[in-house]
């Protein structure tokens, strides 16, 4: 068993359960044209607009946002939010936070529209993560394929980071009750982890580390029905005159098995559409090795990603509101495209 | 060589070109409630609308109109157009039909909205049909994928008519160029024809012939991208709650390879949604015997087809305006549900 | 609150963790004429084969089988399995149904080629239930796309029982931890339920109720990673000239939302390829009720389902090995289709 | 109207009818390599296998042949074939070439397995162009869903020719009967010509032009059923291990709106797996410019194509069975991606 196993083999059961990534807000620089873009080309739901934000969610999400649109003066990461199972689980949270000597803060009852009490925190490595459990039910539209546009999308699937140390936040996600279903790593004797795919809820995951620059958010990723919708969404930009807001694929994923789209919104935040990926949520599931080299890795069809994907991501905002700092990462993530 | 095949080896050439299938001009008991239907819900284009009519095209159709829809006191079919490949092909076809004793007039440049002089007969059957070459051009819209709506529907493909004498109506439409692709007959050796497909455009069908209560039109075809498209149509159709247009499918044919879905409109109308069938140019394609007997030639994966699709069609207007008498058929096109 | 209402609400949280459903074994009567059901049609992995047995997976699955065919006398299903979380919930469960007084015994580690010990019970309603928690694993096979055929069949997703009591069935599974997603009922004063769709994993459902005669075994159900994929299947089926193989569909579940189609194998048992329903997996995820009188819910597009659907499913083997006594139902489905 | 548009309007209707273009014949350096690739990997069917050459055609396809694999001791192109509409337009053919002092020679009735006599000439561009009209009937596969494997490749669809003069071929394939639907140029005064498609039969294209160093032959085009027949086919390819035979896309074009991917057969052929583009059969069907500078025009979405893919194509023999010399073109087609 190598070290990189040993590490994916430590797996906890915390104090607390985290059920799943639930939503992310984006400090964006204007509002209506991410407005257009998320609700009007890619078929967002804006359940509900108040002066300077917008919460929008996706057809199949009965609950009140998944995604939050600010305006505001630089592009940014407001924080990236996670649902826990029950009240008490934000208390066991708090402790856990508070003994990692994070700063954190609670958010009362309505401060962000149609959600409940909420605990933010600065994660060890700079992250913005929020924690809640309560939010307003506004209803589910399914079945409205009527009325559904763009891709459409459908729920919040996942949040991907560039991390500088993979192996130490791959650690502390474990801790939290998350496990590895799939990573790259280097080959040879001084193998390193590179990226990892952990999940709470049963599918590939909630959250991905990339080795990169960071900390960042190098995009969140939004469910869709099926490979056509991906398709669909693509053919739609273009003709809407937004083809630059395609950066990457569409494609087949080696890891995860999903069919992709990377797009850019107008401030350069980065949104994947994803379809197609497999239940993980069996606790004997074992995890899958991908060599850093095997070209299939990131794209099972070979297809070279543009450097912007490797270099590129959201900065984040602290507690304080200020930038979070970043440093360069202690591997490379590129190796695979460059054997 | 069985005695249909002999028929069906009685290709001729002609002294004109007609091209293909074009448009059909229905007569509405409610514009608006149509319009509705084939613009909203299925995704057509109005070119024009005019008082008590409207002119509607596809998304690749770069003509003025594939379909008319004009408000009348009772649903029916005011006539069928086929399109020739130049203006003399209109005066080789009223020699034709002079020939012939057919009842015909012709139709002044404009009196059509956006269509060129054109030639109206009554077929020796009695169908209202329709020659012209000159239609307005006003461009085709293929790729404004983010305006396109239903289905949507790219542009016309066929004709089919419910016909009383299926083999006397197949030698007709074999004198005016069509060749056969596909047929349907019965057993043994009394070999008799019950359904034919005949193209001028090497698809494999401008015209069908179906055995049935005729002459009536049994349906029009409109082109859809691909099967993704057809199941999509349904699922807004249902969400839209109009659940009840649906009459038949989605599903493969036997004849055609298409994949299909039959809708009622408003008025009773049937429409037919189709796509992938197949090349069928080369002079030497040799035409497809299916047995009446076997479930999968109607549907290929042996859904028996309701009693509506067999027993009902839409009426059709004389060139005198009065609906045009029917006799039953002379066999039976349902045996292969019986079998 | 409605009485259906208060009887859903009645969730619980028992001292066992069951995972999800996870397999079925059926009785057939020419194993070789099964498996190239499976096997060849289908397309699913044969782990192993035993004399007189056959242990198959889909491309997804890591675990050893997700159905078993064994050769015998008469078509019939021996039993269905679920997966517990840890092998203490097998105790958990057999004090469960020991309180019930239901008959059960101890399945030995390896009497059911690649799986430890399981617990077998008949419930009180007399389906034979195997809970297990220990299998061999043997890898997944996702991304083999080049091995792939006929569908192909990617994993296990969930039973559909016929029931004669639905609402006292019901309540035994909410008993067991499950959770109600969707559910069908009669209109007015005196509301019954006559379907239901109840989870453990975040799907739609591990299993499913329908008002019938019962107990039986009315379906199991596959995923497919696609609706195209459950189109290609048909084509495939009727091709090779299994045509009357199809018994429902292609089409869109209302309840579910998923793409489905139901097969019938060679014995008669009832296979649903099921493909595209949604996540489930929060506590306060609300139940979706469908009046039986609405068409949309069985068939979103308003197909009727043919009688066979409702009338026959597959008989069950008791403990003792004999049939299973079975009673019509009390509530009648079908009021849907007579509306 | 402009000078190109000048060109484009100079249709003309010679003496002889070719059909559409219908074969290729490959030079490869190892047969079961090439076979493996084209049989086994997308899926043809082959004909007949004679001593050192292979003959493979498509599922839809009734004739004998639309592709030959010659074992040869170096990759290249030995002709390309289109088809006529009777024996009678070879002999006007050969007078067109003579006129035009072309080497040509008369391939008898077998020489080539399954074909009748046809006429092969070097055009005056250096092409090889073989034409024929009696091939062998062998009967069409089209609903042998359950043989199907790989995209499946359907039926030869076209040509694309690397050329160093887009306007004088241009000119020659318009003097053969083809006529223009698409075309890029640069912009400006000095408008040039860089792309051209153009057709017989009532599709996008049978022959298209590429400027780049030439004469050779860009690649040959196969049609598939849809969207999903190419992502299904890139996905078995990479899990094959043949990843590195994906050049370009999945994608879609600007120019012809079809989904497309290229691969790169073991020498190195280019062939394009190509679906959905749309009816170009009506004679006033206006052909459709792109300006060079678009990044739509080659890809719908804005992806770059790989610079193999501009610089890299077949090379050709002459009838004297020496490669063709080439020279490097007069414009850049490529400007786009420099724009």
């Amino acid at each position: 068993m190598s070290r990189v196993q040993e590490l994916i083999g430590e797996v906890t059961n915390p104090p607390f359960d985290i059920m799943r990534a639930a939503h992310v807000e984006l400090v964006v620089s204007d509002l209506d044209a991410s407005l257009h873009f998320y609700d009007t080309l890619l078929g967002m739901i804006v359940t509900e607009r108040v002066d300077g934000a917008a919460y929008l969610r996706g057809w199949e999400e009965y609950l009140h946002h998944s995604l939050v649109l600010r305006q505001g003066p630089t592009p940014a990461v407001d924080h990236v939010a996670l649902r826990v199972a029950g009240n008490e689980d934000l208390d066991a949270l708090a402790n856990e936070f508070e003994a990692r000597g994070c700063e954190m803060r609670w958010v009362e009852a309505g401060e962000e529209p149609g959600q409940g009490r909420a605990l933010r925190v600065q994660d060890p490595f700079g992250f913005p993560l929020e924690f809640f459990h309560d939010m307003d039910v506004v209803g589910a539209n399914t079945q409205a394929f009527h009325l559904q546009r763009g891709a459409p999308i459908l729920r919040f699937d996942h949040l991907n980071f560039h991390v500088s140390t993979p192996e130490r936040v791959f650690t502390f996600w474990q801790q939290l009750g998350f496990r590895a279903t799939e990573y790259i790593s280097t080959d040879g004797e001084d193998e390193q982890l590179t990226g990892a795919w952990l999940r709470r809820k049963p599918t590939v995951h909630d959250v991905a580390l990339t080795a990169g620059t960071g900390p960042r958010l190098h995009h969140f990723a939004m469910w869709l029905a099926e490979p056509s919708s991906v398709l669909r969404v693509c053919d739609q930009l273009a003709a809407a005159g937004h083809v630059h807001a395609i950066e990457r694929g569409p494609g087949r994923h080696g890891v995860s098995n999903a069919f992709f789209v990377y797009l850019r919104d107008p401030d350069g935040h980065r949104i994947e559409l994803y379809t197609c990926d497999y239940y993980t949520g069996d606790p004997d599931h074992p995890p899958l090795r991908w060599s850093v080299t095997d070209p299939r890795c990131r794209s099972f069809w070979g297809t070279r990603a543009p450097d912007s994907w490797y270099d590129e991501s959201s900065q984040l905002l602290g507690l304080d509101g200020r930038v979070v700092a970043t440093s360069p990462a202690n591997v490379d993530e590129r190796t695979e495209v460059m054997a």
